[in-house]
């Protein structure tokens, strides 16, 4: 997608570690105009799959995934990452943040994603994968058929791509970084 | 806001110490054509005021304040609840959580909340107005100024629509409920 790799290029930052800083147009401050042609191309390249969710996690992911449901018009649930005092029926599982070096518990209620649903999966960044892989986790548990995963940013020379395609996921991602070596942004 | 209303009506549901539900359409699974009504009518309550940018707080409030910025043409920005690694120049401010019973501080970079701002703070619920009082106090060390609020729903038994309009905040609340005594909703 030329208008992401060239804004990621424009207003992105690079630190040492491998870190993207993203923070004026997509994670802290957003482009809802930006967010809304970011819908457009995952509708476009999951186009003829059979979705009838859009499910994604806190925080940075709900933006893009409104975007697509609302284009799509259809129902978008976050993943919490802190269990509400009046969630009943819920599935749970543990995701390991490298970013913050820790694991956390997140939740979806049981009345959102059912073996029924078609799900599409969206967030933000695709690194390590390991909050896709708890999304897997939680999808198994409802019986319900990921449909597909689409990240706004895939850090290739992180490894969560490779793990969710071995595992026959179809995953889209609209810019993805091969290296930040020295800082710099390369973009395939 | 009828159809708001209604559907607080039809899908909301009370739990008994003034809780009210509306997981099912509003902060867990969401609807993003409501969503986009609700970012319509806000508008609409706020027009002819000088605003240059959204404002919520993560995670519930952003899918309202991505719809309200994307009509408007304008940024969006959402409060943070943990403080990034990167984040360099931070504004910082402890919120306490009646529901959780816990503190926490929250933070916005101050490369994205400036003299220069004119902001709409959007947020799902106004119950006591702590999140609302953090961003009053967050606003107060950036110096920009609060043109106004909107809440998607405010509960008038709890005290924070009055807090905020005694302070001669622009408060506007798309239903409010009266009370939800003998878990029943009693809407305004």
């Amino acid at each position: 997608m030329e208008l992401l790799k060239h804004r990621i290029l424009q207003d992105g930052r690079c630190y040492p570690g491998g870190i993207l800083k993203v923070d004026s147009f997509i994670n802290h401050q957003m482009d809802p105009m930006l967010m809304y042609k970011i819908a457009e191309e995952f509708i476009n390249r999951f186009k003829g799959t059979h979705i009838n969710k859009i499910v994604t996690i806190e925080a940075s992911g709900i933006a893009p995934a409104i975007m697509v449901g609302y284009v799509m018009q259809l129902p978008v649930v976050f993943v919490k990452k802190k269990k509400p005092k009046t969630m009943e029926n819920m599935l749970s599982t543990v995701v390991h943040s490298f970013t913050k070096d820790r694991d956390y518990t997140v939740c979806i209620s049981n009345n959102f994603l059912t073996a029924d649903d078609h799900i599409l999966f969206i967030d933000d960044f695709l690194a390590y994968g390991n909050a896709a892989l708890g999304m897997l986790d939680l999808a198994k548990q409802s019986g319900c058929t990921v449909a597909g995963m689409g990240f706004i940013i895939e850090k290739a020379f992180q490894d969560g791509g490779n793990t969710l395609r071995e595992q026959g996921i179809h995953v889209e991602s609209l810019a993805i970084i091969d290296n930040l070596d020295n800082c710099e942004i390369v973009i395939r």
